[in-house]
């Protein structure tokens, strides 16, 4: 009497933007596993289940990854029904891959739900569709925890020939930059960045890939941010995504005062 | 009294990967617009609404999208509640981003409803994670439909920097696997190609860039096909991320007849 595992993508923030069957995982579950920046409201929907903090906090050490698998290893094994719920889509970024892997290697059921990842949706709450006819007909998502990651796609992609999403990248812009500008992306194309789509306190920045790093963006709290690159960003202006008669959200970020 | 238009994603095809908010705007639409491709158990959540095809028909001409937007700006000014549903996510291709242009020019109330792409759910529900510790930071989202499109990018990237996801683009499998050869990328790169995923019909080929545009693969129908390219597609035999105990979806495509 194995019970299984779900890996179960949260999306961006806002619950209603949870799918139906992460919804049904949720209600059916006995055990619900959960990261930092997720919101509380979302776990309403397990209606019976224990629930476990098992994210980073700030200044405090996060569960190891490995204590994570054996943990569900163990539940699984006693028949527990679990929802592993991780932020935006299990598969991009964020570890569901290596934990898919572990069930496997241990012999748990384990399916995948999949989940909005806020590499495209951060953007289309903005304002940018990160494909348009005429201005981009590819995109690319990176991570931007680490130049090894970010550097060989950056300078060796086409300039302007896609739009660029880099997650997990604000503290590293002014190396991202640098990247675009060495494979030869001009200074001059459009550049956006969006702080907690989705979420209370959401906020957004655009201007060109030289203001980028200049600017010094306030991060309010440790919601998560994300920059968009290339033609499409200028859209952010024109078009605007969310709630009938509000202004885009890209009027809404200020640089903070240490950069005037 | 001008009625409003909410674009919405309707995800990869399977109804239970619909986002609350695009179930609770189906449900208070007074017209719902919808493409070729859409499940149409989807429809069921549009209670009252009345219910336009605007797709493409095999060997018809589709509505042309000034027409659409034109009857969406009608229908809006008469006060309906609109619907512009799409499948996958409507600013990842599909023209939603043509749309919200046109009715921000119109004046007319618009909201974007982020949906679940199949460029990252197809890959998640064959068992392929588009980012991996160790085997990919990065992944490349790019239309397959013509050389002009997916040239730049696969050529100019560097071999096995990210992972490669072609939307439309079966046809032009050699002209792709061409590319990445041009660009650098080994024969022996892991590739995949999914068919139809989260919908009846789903199949799946796995095996390496060589062998894809040698391969004949069978279309099913019209379902969509897409192509995954790096070392993650080899985590497609390893990882099951539907139903537990089900096979992965990885051995169910079978090469046509005429390839053997």
């Amino acid at each position: 009497m194995t019970g299984r595992v779900s890996l179960v993508g949260a999306g961006p923030g806002d619950p209603e933007l949870l799918t139906l069957k992460a919804v049904a995982r949720l209600a059916e579950a006995d055990l619900v596993l959960y990261d930092a920046l997720l919101d509380m409201e979302t776990l309403k929907f397990a209606t019976h289940a224990r629930r476990f903090f098992v994210g980073k906090r700030a200044g405090r050490a996060a569960i190891r990854q490995d204590a994570i698998n054996r943990l569900m290893i163990r539940e699984a094994r006693r028949g527990q029904r679990i929802v592993r719920l991780k932020c935006g889509d299990p598969f991009v970024f964020g570890r569901g891959g290596e934990e898919a892997l572990a069930l496997a290697a241990a012999g748990i059921p384990c399916e995948v739900v999949p989940g909005i990842s806020s590499a495209t949706a951060a953007p289309l709450l903005a304002g940018i569709p990160v494909t348009h006819r005429g201005l981009a007909s590819a995109f690319v998502v990176v991570s931007g925890h680490a130049e090894s990651a970010f550097g060989p796609v950056l300078r060796s992609l086409a300039p302007g020939s896609a739009t660029i999403v880099v997650l997990m990248g604000l503290a590293n812009r002014a190396g991202i930059a640098r990247a675009l500008a060495d494979g030869g992306w001009s200074a001059r194309t459009p550049a956006a960045v969006i702080i907690g789509a989705s979420r209370p306190g959401e906020a957004a920045w655009r201007g060109t890939l030289d203001g980028l790093h200049a600017e010094n963006l306030v991060e309010p709290g440790e919601l998560p941010g994300i920059i968009v690159v290339g033609a499409v960003a200028a859209l952010a202006g024109i078009i605007s995504a969310q709630e009938a008669g509000e202004e885009p959200a890209a009027d809404r970020l200020r640089p903070s005062a240490s950069s005037r």
